[in-house]
């Protein structure tokens, strides 16, 4: 374990939050219900709060906040370019699939990971309701209106291969986690895939 | 003091300050560092919670939050429309200015009405240096590039006459304070283009 893995693996969480806040808080403003904008930014503001815990996370190990970041800021904004919601439900369903591939990717490589960077991770990860929520609203949005199914399916699958994608890019960037094998990557991998698929039917989509 | 005037208060500030939230936070992304961004972040957030003291305010008034918002976004929307800032320079610009003249505004009002209501917008209003935070950031980037002066001088002007049009708009929508006078009223308006130039004149600006 070296730590440079942490520090990089640290500042790609600070940016990667640090970009899901604005586009969540961009995204708000196309809500259908007043309701509904204030329920996104109460997210994108959990998201802020994450940014902080991993900026002060890598304060503590004296490292610079913006230097740790500066190296995933254009594979992160290309991978929202790539993702653009056409509207407030793709919104919902880009910040469903986001925190939760995300949330089981810190998990999966947790366990790889020095004791004291495992536990500041589930200390990020932990006492945040943002995915039951999404997935609530969700929910309500697809009883609502069933028409929407197929094309929200469809996106959770582009999504998904985006962020997959996104994990071994970043990761290669980094320098995969140090010590992992080609079969271990694999796994995890599949892991996050197999996780999402069961999200998807859990929402009656076909993923 | 009637009732339905704190609920037409407090829904314009409410929606105001969701506003304020989602369009900083957009803005932030066109931050020249990272730090410019988190900061703006920071700033965002702290307007997410004032919406948020707001909207329990209602509640507690026995209000639903959507509701009391509603009559004012349309001239909100509107207001920042006509307002978009064209880079990041005019964003600061902009969360300073509005900042400024609604703390202003609210203070301002604040002695024509009840105690408890009073009280909660001094609550809302306090604890928060976003405004020097602002102007602290502002003065180093006109430090850093005087050409920025002229340009940011008539932005300003631009702003505060729009604020102004607004703060009277909403006002007329919400029935102006009751029991003011013309005078009064006239005065109060004055006070908040008085303030404004003050302001402008610490940047170095000509107001």
């Amino acid at each position: 374990m070296t730590d440079r893995f942490i520090v990089g693996l640290l500042g790609a969480m600070a940016y990667g939050e640090l970009s899901a806040f604005e586009r969540l808080s961009s995204d708000a403003r196309f809500s259908p219900t007043l309701q509904d904008r204030a329920a996104l930014g109460r997210i994108a503001v959990l998201e802020f709060g994450h940014f902080e815990s991993v900026s002060d996370a890598l304060i503590e190990l004296g490292e610079d906040v913006e230097s740790a970041m500066l190296p995933f800021q254009s594979s992160v904004d290309s991978f929202h370019e790539r993702t653009r919601p056409a509207d407030w439900y793709e919104s919902m369903m880009k910040a469903y699939v986001i925190d939760s591939v995300s949330a089981d990717f810190y998990q999966a490589i947790a366990k790889f990971l020095d004791p004291a960077t495992n536990s500041l991770i589930e200390r990020i990860m932990a006492a945040d309701d943002t995915s039951s929520v999404l997935q609530r609203r969700l929910r309500s949005m697809l009883d609502d209106d069933p028409r929407l199914a197929s094309r929200l399916a469809l996106w959770g699958r582009r999504l998904v291969g985006e962020a997959l994608t996104q994990v071994q890019r970043i990761s290669q960037e980094n320098g995969f986690i140090p010590g992992i094998s080609t079969a271990e990557r694999q796994q995890l991998l599949a892991g996050l895939s197999r996780n999402h698929s069961r999200r998807m039917s859990q929402l009656g989509l076909t993923a």
